[in-house]
């Protein structure tokens, strides 16, 4: 893991969160980006060598419209930079982890992306990410 | 808001939790503390420009303990480092945050930090940290 590459952070309103987190950082977001596949439109912040990527829902049934129904609004990920992410899912398997895209799939801000299950990183969504080069 | 400093984690078992993050960091903790006033023990794992910090309950009614008996273990706060906390306290009071701690506190890991209600930032505790020179 060289660094926490970014924090996902699930949002009702994503053009309220946008001030509300403009306003915290003191910058504005820089890339605004959907990913139909996920179910969600992201905005990025960056702060130094790190991200806050905001997640609102694009439908019902998206993962983050359900993470907001259960948990309420607030943070859903953490995102770790890997430099080899195959690699990383082999090492992480073979140390006990769940990992739920054993082959990583294409997310957002154009990376390669596969998360691990909170029950095996207690309670923690872990997101592996590499970027496409 | 200069980086992530670091993302707290609230475990149950702190010794549990060490190993779990080593195995998922692939990094050993560098350091353990305990902060009596705040009712925690704390282990800290390098990643990078950017830390994560595991809490553990020193009692029953420390906040970790609290927090864990009603959401479960999992993300607990982010930490932004920033240059000059009380300034940062002062702006982010006129942008409508609500600030707990006006004067910073002494926390873990040879920081002053203040924190924000997560009800003013979207479901989101946040900590401000700026290393004591």
């Amino acid at each position: 893991m060289k660094k926490i590459e970014h924090i996902g952070i699930a949002v009702k309103d994503l053009q309220d969160s946008n001030i509300l987190f403009s306003k915290l950082l003191n910058t504005m977001p820089y890339k605004q980006e959907t990913v139909e596949s996920e179910g969600v439109t992201t905005s990025f912040f960056q702060t130094g060598p790190n991200k806050i990527e905001l997640l609102e829902a694009t439908n019902p049934d998206s993962p983050i419209a359900k993470f907001i129904e259960k948990k309420g609004e607030g943070i859903h990920h953490i995102a770790f930079e890997v430099d080899n992410i195959e690699e990383e899912i082999i090492r992480l398997k073979a140390e006990g982890f769940t990992v739920l895209n054993e082959t990583p799939k294409k997310g957002a801000d154009n990376k390669l992306v596969a998360f691990l299950h909170p029950k095996s990183s207690n309670g923690v969504l872990i997101e592996l990410c590499q970027e496409i080069r």
